[in-house]
């Protein structure tokens, strides 16, 4: 493991790591934020984002403005890639020319199918593997936390739906509640898990909440202006399922705001203190 | 005068400008942060970013996380480009490949040599053609700020100096104070004026601050792990001029900050806040 860029940040420092990974057999890099808590050698709970399509490491810890709260808070911030990677094409990484499947579109889940199946295993990574490794490398409460903005909202809640007990707090922006339904989620679920739609509930939250093993608190906010709402974010199936299940959820609809990282920034502070008072 | 881009953000409104510069010759992009007391109705005043070498309108506004603080002080923010464009190559908009020569990095001077003068009048745009644009699209008190990075700091600081009366605050980041006698500095106005050095001071900070028509408070950022602090910065200079010309100057070195928009992003809710004291 190498670090390969450090900047101060809010009187802590904003990390960005190279590393082997065995699950997805490649390089990977991550964000790591370590607030001003953690400099001075405080344990501290750990909290994950995870990004949207056709992100990498950099677009939240460049855009987000999170590290300004992180720093008030005491959280550490960890940030991985979008899925496995092969820059020199030596690895056989699979990958495809739409930007909403393969290198930037692993969807969070382990894929079944050929030629996915060897290294498109972001669930496995990211529940897994990065966790062991930040807590080997950096004092850490134990206690964690996940957020993430489209796909990733979709990775979010999927992940902390899919293993009670191992995050205990969970939060989106914008994300894909209903993958199975709706075209960016069907495509990828069609080449990551095969055609037998009966696999696919396993990774859609509003098909696990009825079953879910534990009712975390759901918080998620959604930009009225949002360019993909209607046709592939479908908040209102979350409520549905949530008040079906009585599973508590805070939906916040905002006027006016879209997609863009403009609206995660506006509305981080209230995420990160959403987790704060879990994670504590 | 077109509308490229707007995003809801922090109650407000980011929005993106192109226009056709009259002063430059050439379409020109800006950043424009509207608060929610501007889309309100009401007059705001004005700050202008200057930004760094190899930017344009795009890296302030989506790195530097100021539009949560221009939203709880009621400021309006402005971010034009670096130098005049041509991306099609059509205008006769003369370049250079390095990085910190021609397109990308004006220096916010009127040039006087070939091939630059026709096109490169960054001060001129900047001062004048700016704000005559932005006063008669937007309701403004009139009063105006002006801040900036690096090129830009030392675009903030010799602008502010250079037009007594025209800013009612001003400061800096990492900014270039004396660039007659740096790198940078030294080839960008051989090339923009010339090789007869006695024509140089009128752009250099530190040359300027004797001379200074009105005695308007500095306050500067710099980091002291910045990669740039002792070939291309030295603030020691600017604090030796201002002491010796008895011209207000907080400089506040920054112990493991470097030259990055991290940098920025730390410390730019000051920066605002000074400027909002001086505007009200």
């Amino acid at each position: 493991m190498e670090r390969v860029e450090h900047h101060a940040s809010f009187g802590g420092r904003q990390e960005v790591w190279r590393h082997e990974s065995s699950t997805l057999g490649c390089t990977m890099r991550l964000g790591l934020y370590l607030p001003p808590q953690a400099l001075a050698g405080q344990a501290c709970p750990v909290l994950y984002w995870l990004s949207g399509l056709t992100c990498n490491e950099q677009n939240f810890i460049t855009k987000a403005g999170a590290q300004a709260h992180a720093a008030r808070l005491g959280l550490i911030l960890v940030v991985p890639d979008t899925s496995p990677r092969d820059p020199g094409g030596t690895l056989g990484v699979a990958d495809d020319p739409a930007y909403d499947l393969g290198q930037g579109a692993g969807f969070y889940l382990d894929a079944t199918q050929e030629p996915w199946a060897r290294h498109y295993r972001m669930e496995s990574y990211v529940v897994h593997e990065l966790p062991a490794l930040v807590e080997s490398q950096v004092a850490t409460t134990g206690r964690r936390g996940i957020f993430g903005h489209s796909m990733g909202g979709h990775g979010a809640l999927t992940l902390a739906l899919r293993h009670p007990g191992r995050y205990a707090s969970v939060s989106a922006f914008s994300p894909i509640v209903a993958p199975a339904r709706v075209p960016w989620g069907r495509k990828a679920f069609a080449a990551y898990l095969g055609d037998d739609e009966s696999t696919w509930a396993a990774h859609d939250a509003t098909a696990l909440i009825a079953g879910a093993g534990e009712r975390l608190p759901l918080l998620v906010d959604q930009g009225e202006a949002d360019e993909f709402l209607a046709g592939q974010l479908k908040p209102e199936w979350l409520e549905e399922a949530c008040a079906a299940a009585g599973h508590p959820l805070t939906l916040r609809r905002q006027p006016g705001y879209d997609h863009s990282y403009y609206f995660i920034a506006s509305f981080v502070a209230d995420h990160l203190e959403h987790h704060a008072r879990a994670l504590r």
